[in-house]
């Protein structure tokens, strides 16, 4: 009885997820889906990334995902961009964000000359990896104090992204931690995966990271 | 239809989780069911703690709850205990140790002089919080890099645990973190939860938090 529910919830999924594409495509808008571990460091680095992308003269917007509280979007409103906040709790509480959450939050912000939209996921290693909501790509943020072996131990996450930012790159001298080990283990999930170390904090691999993000977008 | 469907689950587990307590009860045994985010330490808390329970003659065993790979397991190994590796691949990748899986683990160990047993939860602040496997007692594993905020982001986790390890103290010096600032967070979630600041590195809290096991086990 369980299977064709499971398979029902996942085809409403995809369905709305594609349906944010189309609306994506049609104002042009470039979309990053960022997932990592609860304090990984996601909304530090968009307080960090966003005043250098608007400084290029690039319009952003947030869907901030949490399962509950504002704190991330009161965070972020300083940068003085459009940003809803998209919590899972009046929907059951839900460990990730999903495509149909995205679709409301939608109705919030006026993509007209928004051309990049971060959707930042919950922070969870597991399940947000197994939804696709539209975005272009998959950014997974892994940050130094979790270890080494974390890609092994959640491939899924690893296989789905198109890229990893490594951060809090600023406590590796306060780590036992082996910086080669960790991009050889994300390397024998996903050898495609693009990998930039940085740090909020420092500064260091923020503009790589922003271009990473500028070149994907695709001309007006 | 998904309502009912999400209730026959739970009451599921459920009774798999009464289940397995009478088991712990039949064999005296204290269960910890421990979890936290992916990397904030679980493991290498366990590394620590064990071998100082066992010199105090008390016998401990693990299951090691991963959705893949026998990482910890094999970390786990030299201590020379009952291990069992539970994953959750084979039962659909699912992010949290489920009863069930509690119940297949605990065919594979002899509880008889056990008095410890140790369930290592998957890395995931949301989903496990949810699932009760019939543990004596629920420990949330938070480490300081992951921020004072995450209580408050991920309220259930907190209010469905007895104790509060807050792990990798050693870094506290090379972070910008307020000690005062997460104790308040997590006791505006749950007055009642236990917390004790620990490092595996320099062992600081570990006596503190050996204690606090050690004084909730029933004499023989």
């Amino acid at each position: 009885m369980e299977i064709p529910v499971i398979r029902d919830v996942l085809e409403e999924s995809n369905a709305r997820a594609q349906e944010n594409r189309a609306i994506f495509d049609r104002h042009n808008v470039f979309v990053i889906n960022m997932m990592s571990s609860p304090g990984a460091g996601k909304t530090t680095i968009l307080q960090k990334t966003i005043p250098i992308i608007k400084d290029r003269g690039i319009n952003c917007a947030v869907i901030e995902g949490d399962i509950t509280s504002t704190i991330d979007s009161y965070l972020l409103k300083p940068l003085g961009i459009p940003i809803v906040q998209a919590n899972t709790e009046p929907f059951g509480g839900d460990c990730h964000v999903g495509s149909h959450l995205v679709q409301a939050a939608l109705n919030h912000i006026d993509l007209s000359d928004i051309r990049i939209l971060f959707i930042e996921n919950i922070g969870n290693l597991v399940c947000p990896a197994e939804f696709y909501l539209g975005e272009d790509h998959k950014v997974v943020v892994l940050s130094l104090p979790e270890g080494e072996d974390k890609p092994l131990k959640y491939p899924l996450m690893f296989r789905e992204c198109h890229l990893c930012l490594l951060s809090k790159m600023d406590l590796k001298p306060h780590l036992d931690i082996d910086l080669y080990l960790i991009k050889s283990n994300i390397r024998k999930i996903n050898g495609g995966l693009d990998i930039i170390p940085v740090s909020a904090k420092t500064g260091e691999g923020l503009s790589e990271w922003i271009d990473w993000l500028v070149n994907r977008i695709s001309p007006l």
